[in-house]
């Protein structure tokens, strides 16, 4: 069944709802008076269409279409949900919801994005408050799920349950709020913070570049998993929440932040957070928790590395420091001795590389022999400002042969001979250990390409010169068992 | 050369700052009177090996020894850092700080892992105060790379530097602060969000799990890549932290938290940060800062979904509701034409997937693949029940061929082939689609085992029947082109 919301208000909030619901397979019809409105929602949905597609691994419907409308009367033709994401004042909200409740269908559900005010102030004189709500997204709306749903005793169930209903539908978590209050739940949070942090400035203690790597690279990556209590919660450990409040309470009569109207510390309120940390977390034990928290935090910074960003990229600086005590090397003149197999790689199985068999995951014996060919690549020269002038290598063909089982924490190491390398082409075999152990073989097969043209194309001569060196001392060692081999031929 | 840390008060801060040093080969001696100490210390280090060592892609060092210690005398001798995590009491830390200097070399490190303590408090009284330091860890302290470091005027520039240099070298970020000020910074915001957090479970807005959401969904993954001021930079678009400051000064005269003792919102102090934030993030246009922001959105989201916890366990589930619409089964009862291969996956590719060439990266096809072979083994009945139970498949052997490029964003459908199943065999043919482009091929040899044994062992009878009436119907299809190909043999 084809649905349809109305974007009332363009720009990066408005714009992320249209990219929600497009995406989703909606029909999105926009009003916006902004003459770059167009232009403007453009750029976000190809950020969205670049992001969230691929965000899980299950292919999106089909895009739903997208219309700009002159008028707020046309927008909201057949809307079964509008958005109104204009301006912060409450005049201007106001008789914007005078307008489209003369126009829209009065079953349709209309969410505000509002930071700062109530759903009471937004319904206050309109003739059908009921089928207004406040949905609060967060930046980007596109991928962020969380929306603050925040609804008043005019609001009947029915809507309150449809508009959960759609915001799920959108791949989005509806939190709906027991109480109207203002700035509703999650920005009070951020304006405490900021307010904080102006004083940090301010009073000359930190800078803003300061005061982020104060949040990216402590507990901004522990909320990204586990919220204030639940990682509370751990920090207790088996004592449990109260032992943590107790030992926390009394700090809040201290000068820790600027926050000095502090509730009372009463054994009641204790009791209320211990009772709500139970509900929430009770069925993990404190061991399981942290481990559920490290799996967390290793995943993350471990993505983050892929993008040499935050914390990720202070592990990658030091992975660089580590290389040389490691035993890598990083061109073919500092290898002692070239008629070995090259150490292409020394590392610790990581825990996002491990999958419900309780080893390492398949695809990972490739993603680190992948690690070892670029190595490889490099040390014949072909580096990052190699591939940048255009040329590089790509697989045409893998062979992996799975020999033996490694787990989270165990060492490995991989060792790389060059079966051949001449022309476009480059053959290698990897053997992979942990220790002694034979973990796995793999046998690939690559071409030099030309980046600009997407084709095979003869690689620079000093990476020829480097590539036969190597085939040629690697040429003196007894060929690899299983070199050559199809799957399924007889060893 | 051998390096030593003592550690004084083990615990779950104590016993990080143990496993920090241990792992990255520094010697570690630890006093601590609680019987229990080793014990704790032991349960520490047991998380920290399975998470730290592997979080990087090289090797660490190996590790150091670890030794326990019934004097702090004996404990701090040798020692190069001395790390002080003893209870919050002032009296208490003072007393530790005499005995320390009675023994330790006068050019060791003292630092103290207080949350709330100033440095100057510490060296109050001190012969030797230069040596004290503040270096405050974040929980868990062997994974967070955060260390506030809060010095005085006491203390000389070469216990500083030699300061940095060691929290470093174990492979964390020392975040040197320009003043000393109760809490440090850190903890100001989260003893901020604290203090606003018990209202709001107090007046009866939210409840712990409601609030851990409204930060785990929507904030928290933002500061784990971004913090603050960067984050706000980017809401603020090409107009700038200017325009986003004007926008949101107002706010601050409003109820939107319960701290209401804000600065002067000043022209000055509007300047002082947004040239601080050009100082930060100026080399970033905002287009850019947007996809930095979203590739690690994507990729801290996607980690998450390989635990199936927080926004990624949200992404899952509604993979799950989609699988149907996509056209994907879970059942061989479900499929509709057994002659055809089977549809087992149909996704768009992550931005996680993508590499230094602006292409899917190999490793990810083997995922891909991967997956599909996870999907064809629920389907012929080798679901996580039956995994659960005691069986699985492993894979032996793998042939990948790539024949064509695939980007970020775009579609792609795997379709799967039984080649053969018999005994404890199975042999499997993946052909991988965008659109009506083969990108590639993969041909895995997997064995039924029994995962008690980790041996090769028949599948239940079930599986067996399942995966021969596939082979049977998928035997009447013309044989894939590459089947049975070794690598370098000619087409």
């Amino acid at each position: 069944m084809e649905q349809s919301a109305a974007i009332i208000g363009g720009g990066v909030i408005g714009g992320g709802w249209a990219a929600r619901f497009l995406l989703n397979g909606w029909n999105v019809r926009v009003f916006d008076p902004d003459p770059d409105a167009e232009r403007k929602i453009g750029e976000v949905l190809d950020n969205a269409r670049r992001s969230l597609p691929g965000l899980g691994n299950v292919a999106l419907p089909a895009e739903g279409q997208l219309s700009f409308h002159d008028t707020i009367a046309e927008a909201v033709e057949g809307a079964d949900w509008i958005q109104e994401s204009v301006p912060e004042r409450l005049d201007l909200k106001q008789k914007v919801y005078a307008e489209l409740q003369a126009h829209c269908a009065p079953d349709a559900v209309i969410g505000s994005s509002t930071s700062g005010f109530k759903p009471s102030q937004l319904q206050d004189g309109r003739e059908n408050p009921g089928q207004i709500v406040v949905a609060h997204p967060f930046n980007p709306v596109y991928l962020l799920p969380l929306v603050e749903l925040v609804t008043t005793g005019a609001n009947p169930a029915g809507v309150i349950d449809r508009a959960k209903e759609i915001i799920s539908a959108i791949g989005m978590y509806p939190l709906h709020l027991k109480k109207e209050i203002d700035a509703h739940v999650a920005d009070r949070f951020l304006e405490a913070v900021w307010r904080e942090a102006l004083w940090l400035v301010k009073d000359g203690i930190a800078t803003t570049e300061e005061i982020d790597n104060a949040i990216r690279y402590g507990f901004g990556i522990r909320w990204a998993q586990m919220g204030l209590f639940e990682t509370y919660r751990v920090a207790g450990g088996e004592a449990g929440m109260k032992h943590f409040m107790a030992q926390f309470g009394p700090a809040l009569q201290w000068p820790w932040t600027k926050l000095m109207d502090v509730p009372q510390f009463t054994d009641e309120l204790v009791d209320l957070i211990a009772g709500q940390s139970d509900a929430q977390s009770g069925q993990y034990s404190i061991r399981e928790l942290e481990r559920h928290r490290d799996d967390n935090l290793v995943g993350m910074m471990r993505a983050l590395g892929n993008n040499d960003w935050g914390a990720g990229a202070l592990q990658n600086a030091r992975d660089l420091n580590r290389e040389g005590e490691a035993g890598l090397v990083r061109s073919i003149d500092e290898i002692e001795d070239l008629s070995q197999p090259v150490l292409t790689q020394s590392r610790v199985v990581p825990l996002d590389w491990t999958d419900y068999n309780g080893h390492m995951t398949e695809s990972r014996y490739l993603d680190a022999f992948a690690q070892s060919t670029d190595r490889l690549m490099m040390i014949i020269g072909c580096d990052a400002d190699y591939i940048a002038n255009g040329g590089s290598y790509f697989t045409a063909e893998t062979h992996i042969r799975h020999i033996d089982e490694v787990h989270a924490g165990d060492p490995i190491q991989v060792r790389t001979r060059v079966i051949m390398g001449a022309g476009k082409k480059m053959h290698l075999w990897h053997e992979m250990f942990s220790g002694e152990r034979l973990l796995a073989t793999g046998e690939h097969m690559l071409l030099h390409v030309d980046l600009a043209t997407r084709r095979s194309a003869p690689p620079a001569p000093h990476i020829e010169a480097n590539l036969a060196k190597l085939a040629e001392a690697h040429a003196a060692l007894p060929a690899p068992e299983g070199l050559g081999r199809a799957i399924g031929a007889p060893r």
